[in-house]
């Protein structure tokens, strides 16, 4: 399954999203990051150190949650799984920095790409 | 644990909110959602109609994250247990409700008070 032209746009946008994975417990555990999108996936990026890294090394399924800028009732969740992916030199962090704050990213080590592969997608626009 | 004063503002404010419930298949599902906030704990309100409805009947396991206004950099992620309770009459929807959009609820029926008790608070500040 892949995102629409108009979901892709919302990845693409410099928009938030919150990730949600799950623990060893079997807790969802959520934070905001970055995104953007590629072949009709939705992308992000984190670090093999924090918690949604380790979760998703143990266990690949995941939500992605975006809103469109300043109208959380425009959403969309994508439910699917996830390709984990060494972010060699930073190279990608470096992109996803720029395009939401002009700048290269700050510290870009140990960085892992993420692409989710969706099973579901649930589009809101109340 | 309970939410600190300036945890708990958040909650209370007309800000939103993403919770985190795990299905039956064991991947976790996202939906934004209203909150509010109640003896230091956040509180929800869905519908048992609803995925996050039916996984906190069989996993009460929950991460609720709330972010600032139009401020990303700014949020706070609560992971605990959801304890339900039947909304009847949709008191407390219509009270939720009102705090957000200055009206009552517009379909009351069949809802579901959700309060958190945290076991783990990150605040994030960006």
């Amino acid at each position: 399954m892949r995102l629409s032209e108009r979901q892709a746009e919302l990845f693409r946008g410099t928009n938030y999203a919150v990730v949600a994975t799950v623990g060893s417990n079997g807790a969802p555990q959520t934070t905001i990051v970055w995104v953007d999108e590629e072949d009709g996936r939705p992308l992000f990026n984190t670090t093999n150190a924090r918690a949604k890294g380790r979760n998703l090394h143990r266990n690949p399924q995941v939500s992605v949650l975006v809103w469109e800028g300043d109208n959380p009732y425009r959403y969309v969740e994508v439910e699917g799984d996830a390709e984990l992916e060494d972010d060699e030199g930073g190279k990608n962090i470096h992109a996803i920095s720029r395009k939401y704050t002009g700048r290269d990213f700050h510290t870009p080590v140990d960085r892992l790409i993420v692409r989710v592969t969706p099973t579901r997608i649930y589009d809101y626009d109340d």
